[in-house]
C-alpha cells in the first residue's frame, strides 16, 4: 500500500528520498484523499465507470487491462548530449570538449588556454544572442565547462549518465518492439501534436522533468502517459514507475496487458487569460535552451505581437499545470531588472534582488478581489502539492518549537513540550500540506506575503476550486510546471481552475 | 519612546504601515536589544565613550551637537526622469513622452499608433542589447509606457510626484545653505567615493531605497548618513527622519547642533569572497537601469575579468550590507537559465522557474559546513531585520492555529485556543525576528529549503556572528542591500561578519 501512497503523492518533486519516504506514511493524502487510495480496486472502480467504450479506443481491455499498439517513447536531453551541442556551435572539437569539460579538477580559467577561452567568444553570442550583454555573460562566466570538474562531473562521469540513460531507453523501446508495438522515439524537440495524436499512449523516458513535458502536449484524458526512470541512480522520479521496472520493463508491459495495475488520473490545472495587451502564446522555457535561431525567435514575438492586438475575451491557453502554475515578477531579463527598479524607485524602492515584489489583486472561488503584494503565488495541484508547494508552505521544527513555547507562556500551560511531541505536531502539519493527485482541488499558497496598510495578507494559502489573478506586475510571468511562461503584465487577468476533462491519466503499478 | 522603538527597527521595509506600527512595540527590538534603547541618553552614552576627537572631526560637538560644514546631499531620481531618459534614448520628444505615458487610460498597444511601435525598436536594441532576444523582449514587452496609464500614474500625475520631491529637495538645500553649510547635490551617477569624502555628512534626499545607495559609499563609521523622505505621502521612509522634517529642516538642523537627538549606530555585515573564479567587481545593478554603453560594459567585463585571474587569498569587498545580503541563483540571464536547466535535467529537474534551487554549503560562527539546497540564503543586520527576512521567516496567524490546534490533539490539551490567544502568540513569534540595528549579530535565514537525502535543512534560520558560504551554484549572486552583485558561483567562498568598524552612523531624532 504504502508504495501506491508514495506513488499518489508522486510529483516533480523538491522534497525526496528520506523526507519523501516520511511523508508517505498513513494520511499523507489527507482524509479526503482516502477513499481513491484503493489500489487496484480503485483503477478497476474507474473503468468501471462506464468508461470501457472510450477506454478501448487507446487500447483498454474491458477486463481493465490495457495493450497500446503505438507508442511514443520521449526521451530526455541528457546532460552530455547538451554539453556537445554548446560546444558543436562553439564550433569545438569533441576533443575540446574532453579537454574543456573535465577530467581536470582545476577550472580551464585557471590554466593556461587562453586560446580556447576566446575561441568560445561565438559561443556567447550563439548562447545569449549578443557580444558581453552583462558581467555574468563575460567569457567566464559563459564558460562553464571548466566548474563541471569542481562538481566531480567530468567528461567521463558524464559520458557514463548519457550511457546508462541510452542503454535504458533502448530496453524500453526493444521491449515494445517485441510486442508488436509501433514505436517512435523522439526528443523534446520532436515531440509535437501529431505524435502526440499517432500514439495510443505516451512514455517519457528520463526523471520527472521529462514526464512533466511529456504530460503538457497531451490534453486528452484518455491517453496514457507512463514515465519510466531511465537514471534511478541519481534521481528520484516521483511521477515514474517504480524503479525496478526500469530494467525489466518487458515485466511492467504484461502488467499493463494483465490489467495489474490501476488507473491514477492526475488532476491539472487548466488557465484562462484575458484583458488587455494579454500574450496567449506560450514560451517554451526549455527551448530556449540553446537559443539557437534568433530568426524563429523575432518570428514567434511577431506572431505573439500580432495575437496580442487580437487578443479580446476569455481564452483557454493550450497547457494543463500537472504540478503547478506559478505567478511572479521576472528576473530573466535586464529589461525586466531596469523596469522593477524604476517602479520600485516609486514603490518605496524594494530592491528587485530581494526578491522582487509582485503586485495584484486575486478572487478565490468567485469571492472578492483582494489586493496583494508579494513574492509570487503558488497553486498546485495534489500531485504538486508535494512539490514547491510544500517548500512555500511547511513549517520548521524550530518555528514549532518556539510557537509551542510561546503558547505554553501565553496560556500559561502545563504543556509537557518535548521533542517527540513537538516532531509529530511539525510531521502532522506538514503532512496536511499535501493531498492526493486525484482530489480536483487547488491548493493555492501566496509567497512571502507582504502586509501593510494597502495590501492585505488575510489567507497565505487555502484549498479552492478557482482562483483569479489580476496581475498588477510589470515584468511578470505565470509559469505553467516550470516548463512554459506567459506573459502576465498590468491589465491581464488569469482564471484557474480544476475540471475533470483535463485529468491526465497514468498508471500506478506496485514495486 | 515608541518613535525610538519604531526608529530603532526601521529599515528599508517590506512591512510597512500597520503592521510596522504594531510590530514595534515594547519589545520589538528583542531583549538583547533593550539595553541601548535609550533614547537620548544612548546617545550621549556613545558620544562619551571616547570619541570626542574623532567626532569633532566630522562636525560633531563635545556637548553631542553636531554641525557640519559640508554636506554632500544625494537625491533620488525620479520615476518622470527615469521615463524621460528612456525616450529621450528612443529618440522620442516630450510630447510622445506625454503620449506614451498617458494620460489615455488605454494602452498603446491597443491604440492604432503602429509607427511610435516600431519607433521603439530601437530603444529595445540600446536597453537590452540586442534585437528581440526573447519573447519579453518583444516590442511590445519592452514597451511599459502605456502601462503606467493603467497603474493611474499618468504624464501628469509622474510630474505631480517629480515637482513634490524637487520642492522637497530645494527646501533641504536651501535650510542648509541659510546656516552657510557648503552643499553639493548629486544623483546617483555623480555619487563617488571622492564626494563622501569631501563631505562632513551626507543626506539622502528621496526613500529608503536612496537610503541605501548614500550609505552604500560611506564606509568611514564617523560619516553621518541622514535620510530625509521626499514622498511622505507615498513612501514609507523607515531609514528616514520622521515625515515633518521634510517640510522643516531647519528646525531638525537646530536640533543637531543642540545635540537633541541620539546617534543610531546601525551595524553593517562585510563580505570576503575567496576561491577559484571569484570576481571582486561589483556590479551596480541600479547602474543597469538604463544599460546605456555596451562599450562600458564591455571594459567592465573585460576588467573583470582580468581581476578573477589575479584572485587570490580572501579579498574584503568594497560594500558594506546595511539591511542584508541575499545569495541565490540568479534568473537574470537566459544563459543562465538555460545551464540552470541543463543542470536541473542532470538533478531531478527541479524547473528553474519554479524558484531556481541554490546548492551551496554552509558554516555558522565557524561551525562543520553542511550542504543545503533551498530557494536562497538572507543574511540580515538588525536594520533589515525588518525587510525581506522578515517575510521569509514570520509565521501566518493561519500556520499557528493550525499548529496550536495539532498540538491540542497531540497533547491532549485543555487549551482554550481562542482568536486572541492565536494573534498573541503570532505576534510574538514575528516579532522575536526584529532586533535592534545597534546588535551586532546576524539572522541568518535559509529560503525555502529542500531536505532530502543529501541535503540537510536542521536549522532554517539562526543568529550568529560570522557566516561562510560555499558555492555550488550555476550562476548564482550575491546581492547586496538589492543594489550591488557579485557573482557567486561554484568555487566561491564567502565569508560574512558584523564588524564594529562598519558601523553606519545615522540620526535618531523625535518626531
Amino acid at each position: 500500500m504504502t508504495c501506491y501512497r508514495g506513488f499518489l503523492l508522486g510529483s516533480c518533486c523538491r522534497v525526496a528520498g528520506g523526507r519523501a519516504a516520511a511523508l508517505r506514511g498513513p494520511g499523507a493524502g489527507g482524509p479526503a484523499a482516502r477513499p481513491r487510495l484503493g489500489g487496484d480496486g480503485g483503477g478497476r472502480r474507474h473503468l468501471g465507470q462506464g468508461q470501457p467504450r472510450e477506454l478501448a479506443g487507446c487500447g483498454s481491455r474491458p477486463d481493465g487491462g490495457f495493450r497500446p499498439s503505438r507508442v511514443v517513447v520521449v526521451a530526455k536531453t541528457t546532460r552530455y548530449e547538451f554539453e556537445q551541442q554548446r560546444y558543436r556551435y562553439a564550433e569545438l572539437s569533441e576533443e575540446d570538449l574532453k579537454q574543456l569539460v573535465g577530467p581536470g579538477s582545476a577550472p580551464l580559467r585557471s590554466r593556461a588556454r587562453p586560446g580556447l577561452w576566446w575561441l568560445l567568444r561565438p559561443l556567447g553570442r550563439d548562447l545569449s544572442g549578443q557580444l558581453f550583454p552583462g558581467h555574468r555573460r563575460c567569457p567566464s562566466c559563459l564558460f562553464r565547462g571548466p566548474q563541471l570538474a569542481l562538481k566531480g562531473s567530468s567528461y567521463s562521469g558524464l559520458l557514463e549518465r548519457h550511457h546508462i540513460h541510452t542503454k535504458n531507453v533502448e530496453h524500453i523501446i526493444d521491449s515494445l518492439r517485441n510486442e508488436g508495438i509501433e514505436v517512435r522515439l523522439v526528443k523534446r524537440r520532436e515531440y509535437d501534436e501529431e505524435t502526440v495524436r499517432w500514439a495510443d499512449a505516451v512514455i517519457a523516458a528520463g526523471g520527472d522533468g521529462t514526464m512533466l513535458l511529456a504530460a503538457s502536449k497531451v490534453l486528452d484524458r484518455l491517453k496514457p502517459v507512463i514515465g519510466v526512470n531511465t537514471d534511478p541512480e541519481r534521481s528520484e522520479g516521483h511521477l515514474c514507475l517504480p524503479v525496478r521496472y526500469t530494467h525489466s520493463f518487458p515485466e511492467a508491459l504484461q502488467k499493463f496487458y494483465r490489467g495489474e495495475f490501476r488507473w491514477l488520473w492526475r488532476q491539472r490545472i487548466r488557465l484562462y487569460l484575458e484583458g488587455t495587451g494579454i500574450n496567449p502564446v506560450p514560451v517554451d522555457l526549455h527551448e530556449q535552451q540553446l537559443s539557437l535561431n534568433q530568426h524563429n525567435r523575432a518570428l514567434n514575438i511577431e506572431r505573439a505581437h500580432d495575437e496580442r492586438c487580437e487578443a479580446s475575451g476569455p481564452q483557454l491557453l493550450p497547457v494543463r499545470a500537472l504540478n503547478e502554475v506559478f505567478i511572479g515578477e521576472s528576473l530573466s531579463s535586464r529589461m525586466s531588472y531596469s523596469w522593477a527598479v524604476a517602479v520600485d524607485n516609486l514603490r518605496r524602492s524594494i530592491p528587485t534582488l530581494k526578491g522582487l515584489a509582485s503586485y495584484y489583486e486575486i478572487s478565490v472561488d468567485d469571492g472578492p478581489w483582494e489586493k496583494q503584494k508579494s513574492s509570487g503565488l503558488n497553486l498546485c495541484t495534489g500531485t504538486g502539492s508535494k512539490a514547491w508547494s510544500f517548500n512555500i508552505n511547511r513549517v520548521a521544527t524550530q518555528a514549532v518549537e518556539d510557537v509551542l513555547n510561546i503558547a505554553k507562556r501565553q496560556g500559561n500551560l502545563s504543556l509537557p513540550l518535548n521533542r517527540e511531541l513537538v516532531e509529530k505536531v511539525t510531521n502532522e502539519y506538514n503532512e496536511s500540506l499535501l493531498y492526493s493527485p486525484e482530489e480536483p482541488k487547488i491548493l493555492f499558497s501566496i509567497r512571502e506575503p507582504i502586509a501593510n496598510r494597502v495590501f492585505s495578507s488575510s489567507r497565505q494559502r487555502c484549498f479552492s476550486s478557482k482562483v483569479c489573478v489580476r496581475s498588477r506586475c510589470w515584468d511578470a510571468c505565470m509559469v505553467v510546471d516550470g516548463g512554459t511562461s506567459f506573459e502576465f503584465n498590468d491589465g491581464a487577468i488569469a482564471s484557474m481552475m480544476i475540471n475533470k476533462e483535463d485529468e491526465l491519466r497514468t498508471v500506478l503499478l506496485e514495486q
